[in-house]
């Protein structure tokens, strides 16, 4: 594998030292700017900084002994010199791109350190994937680290993953040198309950001395959270409102605010520090999941801090929410995320603190974007067939398989049905009379089919249920591979033979996206890694998704972000009602339940 | 080695989580205090803190649910509920006191965690005095950890120390259990000029995760100041003025402000938050070095907080500089600085957040200290005889040894004095002509002599030379083995025969403090364990240091805090004029310097 080599402080103590003293000259100089220092909180106007070695050797008001004649001059002429930006908590393969192809799609938005969380790879690849993932992080020019995934199956007993990590994968990846702490322990109850297990993986990152993520998705601030945060999570990102913010704040946890392309979580809790006052330090900002079309048309780290700063945020309080505050929690303080002696030389050139417009971004002393282009290579790992090739259907689908019999003699039926909320990623679990044709029970109205198609161990698996909120009409089918958490299928449809074809679409192409509409395939994502990422580059895969977003709104879906709800519609850590490949599963409870119900 | 064994909390996480759930009884609550929140620093009236395992389960308005029969009930009632005190840069040898007698002084004042490096000790033990320090430090009821020095010789070439450290000693020590980081980078010259051994041990301490200590003891701030801080140290405690507090955080290193009992470094620094409104994050408290009779009268960390209130600062920020800020400078801020889940359970109860009285201490759970009485053993280290017995001259000094020959044929003579300035560590390098008696020089006016005396080689050395400004009358010496940093022995007289009694008396009792006036011996403090500490109760070294006080006054000498005046005239690293056993040295240039100068 190749791996960018990238030499530590000590390493380069010597030559950092004699620049700084200015008895050897700087590989680049940045003249002449404003430096945001996130140590101080100040805006320091007429500053320079000596880069050798890929890190920072001296930051003053002169450095001009630090030039020679082979110094590269980079004139700031004036403008903002901001540490390189920081996301604290994200999964790569929301963006459906490999982290290769992610980081292309980042860099020029500024984002020059990432901890991110391959836990939906692990769910289908298990431990080889994570370390994919984290080989080609590490071939990166920017800084990916790894956390660990904690929970695959992010619900035991409540659904069949490709692959199962134990506290010994933990182990054994936290001696890895891209691993930086646990990811989300999103079992919350698992923890409350004590579980041997869960309770091992956060022992293994802590004697690691490396940095528990948190997940408490739950609106309940009494015992249970108490209990979840005895148990060791150091940071969470799941809190939506302000007391949120405060409590995982208050009880030693960092409290991560999240702008992602669905979540909006930011203007909601950031009013802990902008209204009621409390101690910024302990607030960072991150993006949690970004589809590709988000970073493309938005932008990445940069679109949360100019959010936070929109919200009422002191520009300089939500930089370092997302620099130093990032890289204090995962122990990095002296390698990433301020511009000063020693760290990492990742830079921001911005004319503005408030819009951020990103002209030009340094990693690790080297120009890696300038006004919106990328100017380095991001090179892709060589992944093996076996992990292009992960859809495993058993046989080919027909209609059949999304029958839903009705209970004998009945002619309508009370069935639970899966119900969408905009915007939100909970679900609510809704009851609805459904009428019985030639004994099968069919969807009416807002209600349509939801399946859960196995596709990891080819056992012709299928779980059948009903969805509301989509607003589809016509003969149409959804599909797709990515389907969180444990990515097998999920087919949403009106019409079981559209339904068969978009499932048989995508074992074809090896995973991704797709919408059939009376036969004819209306859009196509690819996504031939793990059936959850693409090595295209972003704006081709942006592009595609586009047409499948179209698509959606062609077959009747008027949903904001309608294709993030499907693929959440598995997600069986979040309330309140989910499918998996066992079954109907109610996460209020975290109890499998019947589809159908008697009638009173 | 007895140690105190104190469990981890992924031990002890399934107890916690049981407690903080309420499915199992505390070992103790303490019930409606105001929580002192220095994660989001704000004072939270009616909260209960629930402690298992020595660690804290909950925090919460209500801990009624972890409350069972043998639950044990601290009410209280009203008051503040502060996180143990930490001091962030230490050495205990300045309390003349080993590490249990020290804790035991300190424990009642609300101090729970120290960063004590055992510098002094280092000079005249080696690794073997400092692993035995930091073998009793664990033994302790309160969190002592330790920091390895780095510089003993302080000033290679210019001073002879009992033992030397090495980078190999710098890394094995890294592996101890103790050991939390690197003691303060005093060879700031050495750094700034990329010495390979200073580099080398700055190295091994990075490489083990762990935290380089500074000391930039000069006021320059420009490209030498750069050189240094790239060359590593994450903190500095040599600021003197807001300047310097404001650079050190600009560069990303910690500010530490001291208040030691000869120190006076908050008031002038603290400025930078108070005033310039700087983000508090990076600055931190400490006392560097305190007299047994300042914890004795005046107290340890709770005198520092009190004085930052006094200057002006916000009582919950400066708590913040004494707890969590110095916690998450040593990567341990899961493990202490704040009263949240998982930490250690030390905590203070005080009526008063500007005063701060210190009415209760709980360290790990533990009531340690009620109303300034100490409640808790401080277990002694089973001090070898070869560590008790560290003064060796070598032959019985006579006035002769003192002797200071005249130039052939000269009458006066102009010398370079060691002038002494009242608080202030640095000296001043002043010139005085002197006369000469019977082919000897001679003290005149406020200017008598100063000696080193080799002890720990035996070597019969002395080093003569003179120092102004103790104001010393009639026919006295002082002598003591506490001589930073590399403590041989330091005679001031102004008398020779006075002179020999006093080093000669320090030989027979193993060293520590001894003033004679005209044969007769006014005070003395046993130091016997290196020559540095005592293993008697504070009060009583306190007691017989007073005495030593008393001494000096009565033998004219005016100035404050004298003791620290004549401890450190062999300080090789402050400036301007030192004595070491090699000669005079000027630390303006490091070099060493004759002691007369031809009349011109």
């Amino acid at each position: 594998m190749e791996r960018r080599t990238f030499p530590t402080w000590p390493e380069v103590a010597p030559r950092l030292i004699a620049v700084a003293a200015g008895r050897e000259p700087a590989d680049t100089v940045i003249r002449n700017g404003i430096w945001i220092n996130v140590h101080s909180r100040e805006a320091l106007p007429d500053h320079s900084i000596a880069i050798t070695e890929g890190r920072i050797a001296y930051v003053g008001p002169d450095a001009s002994h630090c030039i020679g004649p082979e110094t590269e001059i980079i004139e700031a002429k004036g403008r903002y010199m901001i540490p390189g930006l920081c996301d604290a908590h994200m999964h790569i393969e929301s963006g459906m791109l490999t982290p290769a192809e992610f980081a292309r799609a980042v860099i020029p938005h500024g984002t020059t350190s990432m901890f991110t969380d391959p836990h939906e790879i692990a769910n289908v690849l298990g431990l080889d994937g994570v370390r994919m993932m984290h080989d080609e992080a590490l071939m990166q020019p920017v800084n990916i680290f790894t956390q660990m995934p904690s929970c695959a199956p992010s619900a035991p007993g409540l659904e069949t993953t490709g692959y199962e990590i134990t506290p010994e994968d933990v182990a054994e990846a936290m001696t890895w040198p891209g691993i930086i702490g646990l990811g989300e322990m999103m079992n919350f109850p698992g923890v409350i309950n004590a579980n041997p297990k869960m309770l091992a993986e956060i022992a293994a990152t802590q004697r690691a001395g490396k940095t528990v993520g948190g997940h408490y998705a739950s609106p309940d601030l009494g015992p249970d959270f108490a209990a979840y945060v005895a148990g060791g999570p150091a940071d969470d990102h799941e809190g939506t409102c302000e007391a949120d913010a405060i409590a995982r704040v208050r009880q030693g946890m960092r409290s991560m605010m999240r702008l992602g392309s669905a979540w909006y979580d930011v203007e909601s809790q950031i009013t802990a520090v902008t209204e009621k006052g409390l101690d910024p330090r302990n607030f960072i900002l991150c993006t949690d999941d970004c589809h590709s079309g988000t970073l493309v048309n938005e932008g990445h780290m940069n679109r949360v801090v100019r959010h936070a700063i929109a919200c009422g945020c002191d520009p300089l309080i939500a930089l370092q929410m997302a620099t130093i505050n990032t890289a204090t929690h995962f122990g990095l303080e002296r390698e990433i995320g301020s511009i000063t002696p020693g760290r990492r030389a990742d830079v921001i050139l911005s004319s503005d603190l408030t819009e951020l417009p990103i002209e030009m971004v340094v990693a690790r002393g080297q120009v890696v974007a300038e006004n919106g282009g990328i100017t380095v290579e991001c090179p892709h790992y060589d992944w093996p067939d076996w992990a292009r090739n992960t859809v495993h259907l058993g046989h080919a689908l027909t209609a059949a398989d999304f029958e839903i019999p009705a209970p004998e003699g009945a002619n309508r039926v009370r069935a639970n049905v899966i119900g969408v909320v905009e915007n939100q990623a909970p679900t609510r679990a809704l009851k609805a009379e459904l009428p019985i044709i030639g004994g099968l029970v069919e969807g009416e109205g807002d209600v349509c089919q939801i399946a859960l198609v196995e596709r990891h161990r080819a056992t012709g698996g299928v779980t059948n249920a009903f969805v509301s909120g989509f607003g589809y009409r016509g003969k149409m089918a959804m599909a797709s591979t990515v389907a969180h958490d444990s990515h097998h299928m999920i087919v949403v449809g009106t019409d079981r033979e559209q339904m068969a074809l978009a499932a048989n679409r995508l074992a074809e192409v090896g995973g991704g996206v797709t919408i059939f509409r009376d036969g004819e395939e209306l859009a196509l994502v690819e996504l031939p890694i793990a059936g959850l990422m693409s090595d295209s580059p972003a704006t081709q895969v942006a592009a595609k998704a586009q047409q499948m977003v179209e698509a959606m709104q062609a077959c009747g879906c008027k949903l904001n972000n309608a294709y993030m709800q499907h693929s959440l519609l598995a997600l069986v850590v979040i309330p309140e009602l989910r499918i998996s490949d066992l079954g109907l599963v109610d996460v209020r409870t975290f109890e499998k339940i019947d589809l159908l119900e008697p009638l009173a």
